[in-house]
């Protein structure tokens, strides 16, 4: 039987995946997207699933909101697909003028998420991105920092999913899409 | 008269860059580029520029190489529209397996910045990308990780180029192609 084109789509993805044992800390396993982004056809299957994704199902979405530093790269891209706006979530310090910042716990220690405060409006729709969903704690913090501007948020999308770290619970009522899961 | 397609672009791009005064710091104007990220037009005017300067002047480009972070914003846009490769140049201790680093000088104290050892092969012909030219230091650590790669250098492409801190000079022999000059 021929594999539907999201399966192949897929198994091209997961084909440019590696992955590091004991990174960056011994017992972690660390799944590297790189590899995705030096092959054009790898990352044009990961742009084509997300935006029929969103298409889809969040046919509103008013902004793509990407996580520093990775969300960076396929944030503009599904923006630029969808023909919306694209906004940073930065560490803290990095942007300039009036911002809105929350913090959130790190396996060691903690850190700060930033927005400008004019990058979103009250009531905005917006979809959260990342390259890969672990415990959840920056996406976490990301949305918190949509909901204290007021921003409707519609979903969050991850190419990499670790399952036993149960980002997807902490994120919830806000659902996740990913597109490998290990 | 008319203003030519790339005229009205720039002028399309340069409204949506703002400025910052004293931010990093005192003293240092921030241009800010985030507008140009929030307005899908003015995002798709810059990579109709960087696009049309790389088919011109360096066609045989094999990989888009972008710095960490906002090089990430980018970067991955134009490797798509050329059907080449993307590979991020990382702060050090973010990437995983064998890496090359190199150090460099920032206004304050050193940095290094690392790739993959296995992101670039001998004789590949790149092009580095950022958002900004300041005083080059980060764009010229990239462009040292690319000779100790052994990789053919074509050029440098920034949105936004700031003249009085020299970076166009601390790059040569390398080119710098900028769309908005300050």
């Amino acid at each position: 039987m021929a594999e539907s084109k999201e399966e192949s789509k897929l198994a091209l993805i997961t084909r440019f995946i590696r992955q590091f044992p004991d990174f960056p800390s011994k017992g972690i396993v660390f799944r590297d997207i790189c590899p995705i982004m030096k092959h054009p056809a790898a990352l044009t299957a990961v742009m084509d699933l997300f935006e029929k994704h969103v298409r889809e199902t969040q046919p509103l979405v008013d902004l793509i909101v990407g996580i520093d530093a990775r969300g960076f790269l396929f944030g503009p891209l599904l923006a630029q697909r969808l023909g919306v706006g694209f906004v940073m979530v930065r560490k803290k310090g990095k942007l300039p003028g009036p911002t809105v910042s929350v913090a959130y716990t790190l396996e060691y220690g903690t850190a700060e998420a930033e927005i400008q405060e004019d990058s979103v409006s009250p009531g905005q729709k917006v979809v959260l991105i990342d390259d890969l969903l672990a415990t959840g704690g920056t996406l976490f913090a990301a949305c918190e920092l949509m909901k204290k501007r007021g921003a409707e948020i519609l979903g969050c999308l991850v190419v990499v999913e670790l399952n036993d770290l149960s980002g997807r619970e902490k994120l919830k009522p806000h659902a996740v899409f990913s597109l490998i899961q290990y």
